[in-house]
């Protein structure tokens, strides 16, 4: 069993990188910030006796040597960025998870044939470049080297810039390091196991999502001096969206999602009427018909709302990641491991995106969810409790031995 | 008459002065643009002999001497700050008519009783500091010098301290300086003129206006593993009080307008549902009663909106002009002076709020308005005929001369 009170005091180190004054974590993907917390995870690596390797798009592989030179690296890990407002367990749990199970294995003297890895994934939250998870995409072939070094920030800061700028450009090509298996585990983010009184996640799969960037033009026009007919109110046109895209949510119940998460207004001044504003849009549901269906009416409400406020609108599919399913042999490894410790659990699909689905393309990969106070993450105040990551730390610590036996 | 070509390069040579790419200004208040147009307007002031002074909210008097030095100045003007996507025309026309004037008269070697002035009023459009008009605001003992002082623009600079840095902080108190009359030249910024083919306004008041910032505090969340219900979504909030903004003022047709024209959503990410949006709110009409109406309606439907998506709301009202009639002596300056000029014309009331609303406390006061294309205004295609431009400079010149006999 894996040290509980280590693995937290370690949670909350890294949690003073970036922390918040609402007691949250703000580690923006390669800030300052980034560039700390990773340098922290490899110093507490290089204490445990890892080799380190990090590929062109910065992720960073920490390897603890196995008996058998043959064997592929079982791998666990998930990401240290956060969110703008994150919270401290959300990617971190995984990847420091890692680490104490490696401190664990070098108390004990335990030997694995295959070697283990913890795996840092650059960039996943995609807060500050879109798409999220760009690096564990390229990793697994979603998509090309080039395309995730030219994503840009907002300042048109590109990710190789920015990888460069806080010196963590590795000369290892992205996707040529192979694994054995990748088991990424991560607190729910959602309510179900707080709510089913579990522990344990074990996770099979995860539901598809889809982002889309509406804009719609008007006309910028005086707000006390132009009449109410006869504007062209780009807001207008957005909000009726904003509306309708909760309504195409709650139409395919129960279990479909949609949000528009950000909204940018021009010229955003008190007394002009709004001439464009651009909205993101994410959709979310298991099955692609039902995605294909929420795309079709996402389109329809908002050539409506552009005709209702006589505006122009563009749509424009920024992220389209299918549902995935986990490798069974995986998902049993982690089932048998929560079955031998004796913890609550339940097979579940994953809401929200993670690393593990692009590197489920090139890897046996599956997941392991721990619960988070009110399904509460995305959020400064998101929290879990020692005990329950502990748990899941354990059920990590045994499918990993389980597959690198 | 004045000289129309030159009352048109001198606009467009202000217009060089934060040029936009889409043939608009970019002049935003006490920025290093509004520096170079002040310093502009001056140089120009100084070559037709005007004395200069400056008041501690940064106002400039240009004053032309008359010959009875105990009669207090008939003044014109307007301001030169501009909205952020703004046009060539908008408050910098009254201000440049005036110099035309002044030097039309210096050809002329017209002397007049009273000293004529051109003023310039600090920060009309409330685009960096609101509220509006907050200069013309203290001057007419609407606002204390401290609140105009203290007024903070999004990065938390003051008034005082723009004003300290561009080097616009006068020695006169504000207020202290005394006006005969006020006549302030405008384009109308609405459609009104043009749609009925008519040159000149003669404008008898303002309509009334009232801004009113809403906030929504909901939660943070993850978009992906977060069901739709239980969410607390201050976006769908803020999207259903945009709509019911639309339907107030149209309830109060046919007069009344209601705009949201800002909207800051928190913190704005694609896969984070918003915990916070802030919107403001502008409502017009002439009429007091309306507003307590459109007021009492914006309450119900941004609580019905808080309530529906279980937010938290908070109004605020951050300003409350209330309409204005001007003085009889100044209307009738302006119409006979159009009646002499001949000009096609009609009384009116202005939609959108001015300096001469403030003036107007302190100093009889009125505006001549002049039609711009489309009615478009706060919008860089804004544009006027240098043949109205120049109807409206004539109309001026007329009705300065009329009460500085
Ligand atoms: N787990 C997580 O927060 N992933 C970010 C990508 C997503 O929005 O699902
Ligand atoms: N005329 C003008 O654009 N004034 C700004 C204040 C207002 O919004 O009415």
């Amino acid at each position: 069993r894996i040290n509980q009170d280590r693995l937290w005091q370690r949670l909350m180190r890294m949690a003073e990188i970036g922390a918040t004054p609402a007691g949250g974590s703000c580690r923006v993907a390669l800030t300052e910030e980034d560039r700390q917390g990773r340098d922290l995870f490899i110093e507490w690596c290089h204490t445990l006796g890892c080799e380190i390797r990090i590929d062109r798009m910065g992720n960073i592989f920490a390897q603890r040597p196995g008996t058998d030179p043959q064997r592929l690296p079982i791998a666990c890990g998930s990401h240290l960025d956060t969110q703008p407002h994150g919270g401290k367990f959300d990617g971190v749990y995984g990847v420091l998870a890692g680490v104490e199970i490696f401190e664990t294995l070098n108390e004990k003297n335990i030997e694995t044939a295959a070697p283990l890895e913890i795996c840092v994934w650059t960039n996943e939250e995609g807060a500050r470049f879109a798409p999220p998870m760009i690096s564990s995409g390229v990793f697994g072939g979603t998509y090309e080297l080039d395309y995730g070094l030219s994503r840009e920030d907002a300042d048109g800061i590109t990710l190789g810039e920015a990888l460069e700028s806080i010196g963590y450009t590795g000369a290892l090509p992205c996707g040529d390091h192979r694994l054995g298996a990748f088991i990424e585990a991560h607190i729910e983010q959602g309510p179900i196991l707080e709510r089913q009184e579990e522990t344990i996640g074990v996770v099979t799969g995860v539901q598809g999502s889809r982002w889309y960037r509406v804009t719609f033009h008007g006309q910028d026009a005086h707000t006390g001096s132009t009449p109410m007919e006869g504007r062209r109110d780009a807001l207008l046109s957005a909000a009726q969206t904003i509306n309708a895209v909760k309504k195409i949510a709650e139409g395919q119940a129960p279990s479909a999602v949609a949000t528009v998460g950000r909204i940018d207004c021009l010229p955003n001044s008190h007394n002009t009427i709004p001439g464009e504003v651009a909205l993101t849009v994410d959709m979310r549901h298991a099955s692609t018909e039902t995605l294909d269906t929420m795309e079709t009416q996402l389109h329809e409400a908002a050539s409506a709302a552009a005709q209702q406020e006589s505006t122009e609108v563009e749509i424009q599919r920024i992220m389209n990641t299918p549902s995935v399913h986990f490798d069974t042999h995986c998902i049993v490894a982690v089932a048998s491991a929560v079955h031998q410790l004796g913890y609550p659990h339940r097979r579940m699909l994953s809401g929200a995106g993670h690393d593990a689905c692009h590197v489920a393309r090139v890897a046996p990969t599956s997941m392991i969810f721990v619960p988070c106070a009110g399904g509460l993450s995305h959020n400064e105040a998101e929290s879990a409790t020692p005990e329950d990551l502990a748990a899941g730390a354990n059920t990590l610590l045994y499918a990993l031995i389980k597959l690198a036996r």
